[in-house]
């Protein structure tokens, strides 16, 4: 039996900062899969509202780790 | 309750175009993952058959949203 | 007086294939762009509708050649 | 007539946040081009005062819709 | 009915050889996904430990069929 | 004697598609090496004639089986 | 006597914000280098605790100015 | 009101070096575009003529400030 | 008369080891090329067999002397 | 007080193994820099003797430990 | 019939600066494969002799033309 | 006791062309670090000033050979 850990890859999004777009898509993947450990962000993009405030948007792998 | 991607790699075929292969991996990706939004094409191959006929392969990420 | 060109990068998008999104972003800088040289794809996406037909979208750089 | 949109590459700067740089690089794009649409990351850099506060630089590429 | 692969993206680790690390990644992989056909190494690191030794750590794509 | 390739690149050129841009590389190629066996797309450019229309460019590695 | 940079390595933690995190890093490599000019992110990370809380992860490349 | 850059991605030639196809390619520039500030080059390049004399060819990105 | 090389991208496939397979591509190169200087890892994959055994695959540039 | 990391880029040399070429470059390390806590392969490469017998070489990132 | 290009890596050197080594190559090219048409610099390294003079050394794709 | 390298990133700045601004980074690195060996160029960058003339800068990584 050996330490295994798979990545999911996920897209978190928030009107207030790139933190806040990664700790929501830490929160829903929380409820998704168990023992969450680290994560790589892979994107940094965001969306344009017509008055010209921004949506940020942010791509996360995250590892988890699974029982051998 | 925030909006939610997760994105799946998977690998689509064809003997046809790219334009076969994505959308026989977009059918097949819509029969195991609800709610596919847009994809990003990872890499473009393809296989060459003895007589010089080609399969066209690639390899798509595709988002799909979850509920929060 | 030298030779000397500018780059523009833009997103075309067709439901047809890569190949039309291509000449469809060729025709609209074409109104807006004198003497396009040539091209380079950066980027093949897509949009997923609920029906599962998919969107091309290509993002090109186009060279457009300008008087010294 | 096609949807079409052209790609800006632009640089802003702040002294508080790199959203708060994006903001403000948004803000500037948005008196020079019209139908700012979304935006790319590109990179984030930073210049060092000689107290050792920061100034958040970040490269953007934002998307434009234009008339086809 | 076409060919199609998923791609899962994981993570393998070994005192011995980073070969030992893809092959514990690809065992416990196999207890969790059927029909795993080829894999990529995305990324080779490792950890030190107090005394100078080394733990090999690789981070794998690999692909499994799945029925169509 | 152990099975080993070797990988040519090469550049394929078509007014119909990229598809059969890579046709034809793989038609001329076939002509030059023997035993082809897959192929990878390193490159999507393209030329643009006066009237607008393009030209196909796809820039190709092709991997050939060499006895050992 | 020319003007020459050196450019360090180095990886900033913070559980706030990756602004932050940058600050860290930057009050102590001014602590171990003298002249620092201008940084480059080079990676942005996370960990992730078992409350799901994350912690910020940076690493930066900041160019310090020697004499000649 | 906030400093703000825009960049230009240009194509400079010449027979003689690339530090004159990158001089050509600023000159050219500068005639179009005011407050140019520093480049990157992005791409070396260039073509063989019959004799196998080279041409040199450099794509550069140029910033460029703009009044907020 | 000048020192000059040239690269050939070869593939190399071991039951045993990553190492394996790059002795076994020298090898077969060294049969087909003359003077074999240096060698860079272009990429590492495998394919996994239905028992869950791994074949190693290296992909190499090997650059070889030429007699200007 | 913040932790804080320093890496540092070096290359390990060894006639056997990747494995052995990496901890050959850990051992040299460890004279010269205290508490070594991961690395990243940032290159393999290799020589080619005239036997055709390689030599294996390693690019690594070594992260180490500061105190703040 | 149609156009059909093959690219070959080579590797070029010289003491006195990149276009002489560029030029060197094409030089020994030209003996070796006819119609050369472009090339692009796949990496520009060097040498440093033990009096602090330097090497230059370049990486290029040169695309040859071949009948049909 | 074996080989070992460690790899030093710096910039060179001239004003006439980058084999100088590589040679000044080389000679300033001679008097801070010994038995330098070779060097790869990351990065090609300039400032301009406000008469349009250039100023060449260049980003070189240099490994040196230390005593194991």
């Amino acid at each position: 039996m050996s330490t295994y850990y798979e990545k999911i890859e996920i897209v978190g999004i928030s009107d207030k900062s790139y933190e806040d777009a990664i700790q929501n898509a830490v929160n829903e993947a929380k409820n998704r899969f168990s023992e969450l450990r680290w994560f790589e962000v892979v994107e940094f993009r965001g969306g344009i509202n017509d008055n010209g405030s921004v949506q940020y948007q942010v791509v996360l792998k995250i590892a988890a780790k699974k029982e051998g």
